[in-house]
């Protein structure tokens, strides 16, 4: 960290800045990440699942970064109330981001099996849930920087709608897989793949929900309404 | 919270005190959890698996008290140093105990499904997945109730032995869904519940890596060798 060599102490001003500054990076890095990894998928473009896969790193480090920035926050400006919970937030925050970063990483990975298995399904739906929730995590993030507890609360709303598109393709893929034993391979990595989809919308739920409390000091009214029903779903096989 | 209409300030160590108490309340009821999930899966024990379900709202209430409880401690006390690292990690290791939890209850839904399909495969390897990850999970809190860095570097090289059953469960599992398809609507939620116990795994070792660090002040000495190999898997169908 720079901060260790520098003789001239910070203003606190200035270090909150670079906080937000590191959150907004690490954010942009995860859309990326969540972007390129469907489009890898769609494209079958192995090249570009590689480059994910070799970029979470990124993500993992300034996931440190920001965590020892807090610490030393926390250590040495002892900071009160909104601050004390705008730090707290940023720290979990980044615990999420760097989880999406594994989701997304998981998928390039799985990209790359799929590309050469048989093509069985369209990927209309698998690119609207990418679109869906890079969005989400997107107003998510900027809801943290713009400490904006309204725009967290359309975020939180927001989750439905890539549940319905995963609870779609999940029937989908199980369909295909019992019309024809070839397709098994491929459907399994894609109900992973859409599953990681969900998950990185959970998150970005999640971070929506860290920041509404941390910008009104409350919690959200009510549980979320979980929109997956996947868990209970039973698909029959064609007589 | 209880401290709230208290007359008499607690001394700082009773907070620290109350505070490993909830940890491993939490922990406890996270540990029973993934039991009784596993346990309700290979019984096919419907009534079981709701009790499941119904139990996890007391995980995530005990997170935000926890929370809650960690930035009033922090706003309070000012804690410094060793104190300051341990109720950071106290933090994040319930929203990893709560995301556990979450784990156990999706395994718990996806018992009641397959509760009424076909019995497709030995349960044996669940049994067995559940079992360690179960040992990993109360070890890991433990290293954080005991301060234990060693305990912790302990659990964070078992969890490989975790990875090794998902893979063998994963495989089997593909198998099943090739020589039958109605094989495949219980395979799906098989490998879905085999993948949250992989998660629970991680969520472990993540627990561990976050106790070494608030225990000694540093990272573990290099990335956690990453053992799931499924994202990977191509199995074919029988000719």
């Amino acid at each position: 960290m720079p901060e260790q060599g520098e003789h001239i102490v910070r203003s606190y001003e200035e270090q909150l800045k670079k906080l937000r500054e590191m959150i907004a990076r690490m954010g942009g890095l995860a859309e990326r990440q969540v972007a390129d990894a469907a489009y890898a998928l769609v494209r079958r473009d192995t090249e570009l699942a590689s480059e994910v896969i070799g970029r979470d790193g990124e993500i993992d480090a300034l996931e440190r970064d920001i965590e020892n920035f807090c610490v030393r926050l926390l250590a040495l400006r002892q900071p009160m109330a909104s601050d004390l919970r705008f730090i707290i937030a940023a720290m979990k925050v980044s615990n999420a981001i760097e989880r999406i970063g594994d989701y997304a990483r998981n998928c390039a990975k799985r990209a790359v099996v799929i590309s050469q298995q048989p093509q069985i399904s369209s990927m209309t739906g698998f690119q609207w849930m990418a679109k869906l929730v890079q969005e989400n995590l997107k107003e998510a993030i900027d809801s943290l920087l713009n400490q904006d507890a309204a725009a967290a609360e359309r975020v939180w709303a927001a989750d439905a709608n890539v549940d319905d598109v995963y609870n779609g393709i999940f029937r989908e893929l199980l369909t295909h897989m019992m019309e024809d034993a070839r397709n098994i391979t491929a459907a399994t990595h894609l109900l992973f793949v859409a599953k990681n989809y969900e998950r990185i919308g959970d998150h970005a739920t999640n971070i929506a929900e860290t920041v509404f409390y941390a910008v009104r000091g409350g919690t959200l009214p009510e549980e979320r309404p979980k929109g997956d029903t996947s868990a209970y779903a039973v698909v029959r096989p064609p007589v």
